[in-house]
């Protein structure tokens, strides 16, 4: 079937830069696809089940899509989101599609609608545009799609051409599934990427449990923060057995700090006695993020770090719906600051590798790609949540790459918890990409014949080499 | 007479674009303008007089004018500005005039150049290009064109085509000339806005004359905060009574609070006692901030908050010349956790309509796009002040719409005090329109058939929706 | 030999952009080099001896080529620098430069590949691209070059067109540089800088050296505030006899404040008695200043604020290797209240003028455009550092220019160490320039024949008038 979508689609609004553009692009367009940081559950390649009907499959997990239906007026009740008491949604899943669609004008110039053009067109091979007058017949033909063999997900991740694939998962999760994938004969490649954020949130209200958890899952009890460190090296053992290559820690603030052995045994003391409070965790947080790094440098675990997302903005909703509606908010963040502490310790060595990502554009140039352009540690991550869109990528190249070039970047991640969405989304980069470097060779900023190796090096070579997946 | 006026200026740099831009602008060149927030005095179109002389009409009212030539070097006396203390300036109208097309090649690339070519060459059909040459012939040409009837400020309103041009008024304002126009049989929709600034500021030396003229102009001693309340809903119900559908809130720093009514009542105790301090008063300001927004919620008025300038930073020129200089310098704000507060209790409220304004471009892409992308309350104002400009609107529609899209946007404001400049200001941002919805087709982001319902949006509908002014 | 470079490099991605760029490029591309900023050492031109050979020519003095090829991972000790404890780098010259060329490829799109291609090609008359092939015979011919007559420093001066280079230099300098090339015959303009920031950090382990340097070289006791202003003010007379121009501040914070005479005698005394701390010396900083800018009304000198870096961001590599080894990483900052205090006593005075420079690009159009097109003594620098490159010249002037204009900023500056690469700093900047001016004709936001002019003002015309150099 001949692609419904423009063959040159993103590559430039100049009919001459487009002409060196799109040789670039298809120079690295049908490589395999290496997905390093993402939220996709395991459960799905483990199980490997037909998908439910289609608005389980694209809009239930796609809080782009949710947070800017609700943002024009319609509640969640109408979206298909369950309240956190149980309450299903009344909406059923065609009204939901129908009312997506009544919207769908709204996500024009949006990564949502580029994203899910390609999903449609490519990978569900659906001829229309969404539109109110074609919901009901896309939605049946999707449906027709999902009942097929070549749509289950394994399949699909054959026919992506995933590479690698990593998930993230919680420090004290079992793992069942990575375990389940590997002993399944399927070779697919999934693997797991450790996150410890709920073990080191010591005043907030799930803190016991998530200890509770690890507790059970290694087998051990957290009496000590003595006992607490063990924990989580010997959970890092298990996520690399299994075969992870990278930690994950999310943070509002970049704050960090090496307490003394005393000092942060004291404040778990505290944290087990259930008087810990909002100092004592940003205390502790800080300090874990330094004791993380020291855990990366000798076990090779490639951290990652994720700071300025103020989460859960706005409390009626979390309280009614729960976290991650498309209700996190960013806040400006100071990386130069925050990270001395750390990378006074580890930075100036290269066993460890630190990525960073940010929420706040502001910091690229100002501090970020002066911090990746000197420490050897460091990697900048790609452009992050509302940022990996296609002005959002520009503005990234052109605020990093003069100071830091390209191969102080970590490659591509897709970032996502929409299955579908992961060639989209490898797709668009790696037009954005070829544009960029277009411009350089057309500016007579790089040779033509540069242009390929960093082509190669943005699409897979970075991401391959900066997760040490090699 | 041919206009002296490129057809293609601003339209883009690049023939292929400006080709696809030319007739997105045509289509939307000569719709109504819709002007829901400005800064026009009612008194003009009350009266309906003739304009004085060109530096009266042109020069006196346009702060952008006079910022810029004084920061060349030249004082205030020469430029015709009154000290406060009621010397008048020196300079005679034409020699003001003259001093300008001295200076005039420094505001090369600025948008008051782009604002005056239009309202010399187009709305005051002068054919020459201003210069230190020209300069006379050009004040004597106006001269000429306001003796006629058909530049009078209602001849102007209506040739412009304005549907609706809304003033910005003080809360204790008499509205005698919004009166007057309603009575005057005369057509045109004029509007009040609600500005309660300056009975907030409950520290400040002014306050207590505003409390004065508020508790006249309403009629009710203001003894308690339970009155001023009362005085506050009056007053909206009075300006709604003469079609306001808006309140406007100018503050530093966008901070928002809750506070008990009883510590709100204490705080206006101390106040009228005269022992409130700028601590009380930004607390005080905080609540009243969420106050007007509960008001909002249950009486419908839309509420703006232009947040982040540091007013009258050059105290020696504020304590000779005034406010309103061209010295308010613009601050880094936080509005993620400023409005938290405040969106906590109306923002997911469809009933309220919030309009945020910023002059930190950082924050675009940081926290507003993010904030307005989600809460449903929630719409961005048009880029303000300094970045109402051709490469501020560029960056503006860059940095937003990727996360926001077109819908949680408000449309245009042009923020005027200077009458003549309306039509040139909305032209400006037409054209920037068309620029940035072509390059979104040449890219292939949108359908072509889906740019004019966008560029109707952005020209007329989405000022009329927000403002509730349809 | 014609050139190796593409003519119109740097000019453009559009060809209709690139043909109206290149005429404007072509008539300014050899007006003289006005270098009112910069850190080359007036020793080089004292001496006039021939160059020693590449490594220590073009490496050893450039942080940019040391920091991007140290963050790739590679440590000093293969790149030449030598340990702060005298040990020397055990890598000879010519590996230094193997190891560079090993690593050539990551520096694709970095200002200091532009950089290094002009000097490879254009200064140094080099045929081949830099490559590991070909390190070794470009090293041996750059060799050959520097022992001819007409590779000395002077003769590249004359070559280079270089109408004035001002150096940076302490407040303690002696300055027998600067006098030996005045009373050499030799007919090149050289002048110093005056920079005070050691004689001002009151509680750092230097300032009693930098203390007793000052007194030695004015010949005073310093032994009170009273005599340490004396000292300052016959030190800058000193500077202004031998052609100094202007003076040079860098702090982290622009932090200016007013103490009393008797309140800064205090701090000073303090100091002293060597009981100063952290936070006396950030008071009597901002404290001094106010001062520098007080006497700058005075004796005319043009005061420059570079604002901002975090200075020796990595504790070990400092301590290791010594400053200025690419480990000074930016910080936000606040323009607006931070320069309120000085702007209040001197801004509006036009016997004042202030240059104001930034690494936070976010302050470009919130603070510092609107700051400089408001005060008549600020001008803005041009883009500092980092920002000195295609893409961030191109951001300073779609941020700076909407706001400022043209002539309220200062010009270029090349503000480099490394004195090959002056020619080709100008000549970068000048192709942007001529880019970003082609742009606005495009645009028809200038008129063709408004051009010229401008393009004059930003090669020459800014920098001779903002720096009193005319």
């Amino acid at each position: 079937m001949p692609s419904f979508l423009h063959p040159d689609r993103f590559l430039g609004t100049d009919p001459a830069l487009v002409a060196i553009a799109r040789p670039l692009y298809e120079s690295v367009a049908r490589l395999p696809l290496v997905c390093p940081h993402g939220h996709v559950d395991p459960a799905l390649l483990a199980l490997d089940e037909r998908f439910p009907e289609p608005t389980a499959l694209m809009i239930a997990p796609d809080h782009y899509v949710l947070r800017m239906v609700y943002s024009l007026g319609v509640p969640f009740e109408r979206l298909g989101v369950p309240r956190l008491d149980g309450t299903p949604s009344p909406a059923d899943p065609r009204d939901v599609w129908r009312t997506l669609a009544a919207h769908w004008h709204a996500f024009a110039a949006t990564p949502t609608r580029a994203w899910w053009e390609y999903q449609l067109h490519e990978v569900l091979e659906i001829p229309e545009r969404l539109s109110p007058a074609t919901a009901d017949a896309i939605y049946d033909a999707i449906e027709t799609r999902l009942a097929e063999p070549a749509f289950r997900p394994r399949a699909l991740f054959e026919r992506f051409g995933i590479e690698v694939l990593t998930t993230t998962d919680g420090a004290s999760d079992s793992l069942e599934h990575h375990e389940k994938i590997r002993t399944s004969g399927w070779k697919g490649r999934v693997v797991p990427c450790f996150r410890p954020d709920a073990a080191c949130k010591i005043a907030s209200p799930g803190w016991w449990t998530e200890i509770e958890r690890l507790s059970r899952v290694s087998g051990r009890a957290i009496d000590s923060y003595r006992a607490f460190l063990q924990v989580l090296a010997e959970r890092r053992r298990r996520f690399r057995e299994l075969g992870a290559t990278s930690t994950d820690h999310g943070v509002e603030s970049p704050f960090t700090h090496r307490l003394s052995a005393q000092a942060a045994a004291n404040l778990f003391e505290k944290a087990l006695s259930g008087t810990a409070d909002a100092a004592d965790q940003a205390a502790f947080e800080a300090h874990m993020l330094v004791e993380m790094a020291r855990m990366s440098l000798e076990d090779g675990l490639v951290m990652q770090l994720h700071a300025g997302s103020l989460r859960n903005h706005n409390p009626w909703l979390a309280a009614t719906y729960g976290p991650d509606r498309g209700a996190d908010i960013p806040v400006a963040v100071d990386w130069t600051r925050g990270l001395r502490p750390l990378l006074s310790e580890c930075g100036n060595d290269a066993r460890f590798r630190l990525v960073l990502f940010t929420l706040d554009e502001a910091t690229y140039s100002r501090e970020l790609a002066p911090i990746a352009g000197h420490y050897p540690a460091v990697r900048l991550g790609p452009p992050w949540w509302f940022h990996d869109s296609i002005e959002g990528m520009l503005r990234y190249r052109s605020l990093v790459t003069e100071t830091a070039g390209f191969w102080n970047t970590a490659g591509f991640n897709d970032d996502t918890r929409a299955f579908l969405s992961i060639p989209a989304r490898h797709d668009l980069a790696r037009r954005i990409d070829a544009r960029y470097v277009a411009s350089l060779v057309a500016d007579r900023r790089i040779a033509e014949d540069e242009a390929p190796r960093i082509m190669e090096a943005l699409a897979v070579g970075l991401a391959r080499d900066t997760y040490r997946l090699g």
